[in-house]
């Protein structure tokens, strides 16, 4: 077996772990709400199935020589936007549920599959022009993901709680 | 024309038919919500595009010498969660849509998405040892929607009301 195919087997092995892991954790929640849990094992979940395609050889093409691992971004459109989310809830966390931001998860999750879709978008080119538009375009939505994580959603942490918006304890 | 050709577009038809059905239904509602309507109209308005698509010879590809038709996937992608999620509105009903279980709809959504994902991977699988893989791993995600619905979902739907959730009257 070469090392990468191993790697890739390593890999779903220990995100099917850490799934396990916060199902367990699930079961004793300690005022986590279970949806927290239920995203945090869908993403190693989602991550596991798209590297287990590439433990098998899967999920690749070949394009202007090079071989485009198009299971890297299957796996990252589904699980960036809900790591995206699980950061997102967690800092909503104080605020009922009906006055939750929805535009802002929306803009949240649109931004990061934007930036998904054009990393692929870029790998899958065949000319250096192509690529680097895409790549720019990426990294616009990156960006815009960043505001939104920085401004928006850490005014609303800070707002509601002073440990939960700061993430340099005093 | 051929037969699987003529069944295809018999089944858009029928499918067409399903929505405008639905439609007429919703303009007398019977304490039905225009959300389960909706609901119902989206399920045959997206499958018979997809028994349109290969209708007209689309949404296939050769893999090791044998057609997938992946347009069949692309239908349940969407048309199962859509199902699932009529079948979840109908046991949560009388349940205040505050109060409804979004993490047991995120579940019951997610692992459908997963089944239906790989048993595409399945079906595109070249070699046998991936395609069996990637069965076992959508019969996983298929228990998961049936635990979901037969334990959590059923209960809910006793819980609130003994017609809605005994599925044979004594």
């Amino acid at each position: 077996m070469e090392t990468q195919t191993l790697l890739h087997w390593l890999y779903v092995a220990s995100m099917v772990g850490g799934a396990l892991l916060f199902w367990v954790w699930s079961r004793n929640p300690k005022g986590v709400p279970q949806y927290e849990y239920s995203i945090a094992m869908m993403i190693p979940i989602w991550s596991a199935l798209a590297y287990m395609a590439m433990g098998l050889g899967q999920g690749k093409t070949e394009v202007a020589g090079q071989i485009t691992h198009y299971a890297r971004y299957i796996d990252w459109v589904v699980s960036t936007p809900l790591l995206l989310l699980a950061l997102a809830f967690t800092a909503m966390f104080y605020i009922p549920k009906q006055e939750r931001k929805l535009n802002l998860l929306f803009g949240l999750v649109a931004a990061d599959v934007v930036m998904i879709v054009c990393g692929l978008f870029a790998d899958l080119s065949e000319n250096s022009t192509a690529r680097l538009l895409w790549y720019i375009c990426g990294v616009g939505a990156f960006l815009c993901v960043l505001y939104l994580i920085w401004t928006k959603l850490r005014q609303i942490a800070i707002n509601s709680d002073a440990e939960l918006g700061v993430y340099i304890p005093n």
